[in-house]
């Protein structure tokens, strides 16, 4: 599977409104895990690393930022600013974010638990991986 | 298990901080659905109702709410307003959520999918099931 954006439900309420997501529905892989990044400096930039083995699935909840993938030959941006789409990153997919708007707030969904041996973090050797693959 | 808060691990970071949450982990439960509230004006109220088998685990990920429970006896007010912990609930607990702040925006994971004939929407039926349980 490629990167690719996934639109979300969304139920509009005078009370406000919702949106959900369903491991193996609305995403193609079971929710292990979810994290958040928040209080982010405007303009910050994050990220750098690939993951051997893990899909994730990313929404900006409030503000915007842009994901910058790169498959080991191209590089891809996709800029994120809505409560009711996210981006689907498959394995082995090098990752940053960028551009975070002030107050921004990124969810991250994935399907494994923490485990610092799945990543990889230098550039070089994910695309020697990559290339070898 | 009753309803209570549970704190969740916080990485300070300057370009952003980070808190995250593990299924069987940090909550007793698997984390099946993920869903949000957001564009909620200011002092707005949602909920009344309980889930028959359903637990659920709600962050304030940005502003402020606050959650009221009732067990079929007595009532228990939590105020979120922090990214980095949330309020684990049970089945069987009638909710509502009031007092949003501008531009909260909750979070809540939940064990199963979305299902209308798990929700209890009267409370006097509620009450009913609960104190015949």
């Amino acid at each position: 599977m490629i990167p690719h954006i996934i639109k979300l439900p969304k139920f509009l309420d005078d009370r406000g409104n919702l949106s959900f997501i369903e491991e193996h529905n609305h995403i193609p892989f079971k929710i292990e895990r979810a994290y958040w990044i928040y209080d982010v400096p405007g303009g910050e930039r994050r990220g750098g690393h690939a993951y051997s083995n893990l899909q994730e699935f990313i929404v900006a909840l409030s503000g915007s930022f842009d994901v910058i993938l790169h498959d080991g030959n191209e590089e891809l941006r996709f800029s994120l600013n809505r409560s009711y789409y996210g981006l689907y990153v498959p394995p082995m997919i090098w990752r940053e974010i960028d551009n975070f708007s002030t107050n921004a707030l990124s969810l991250i969904l994935a399907d494994d638990k923490y485990d610092e041996s799945a990543y990889i973090r230098d550039f070089n050797e994910f695309k020697k991986i990559k290339n070898a693959g």
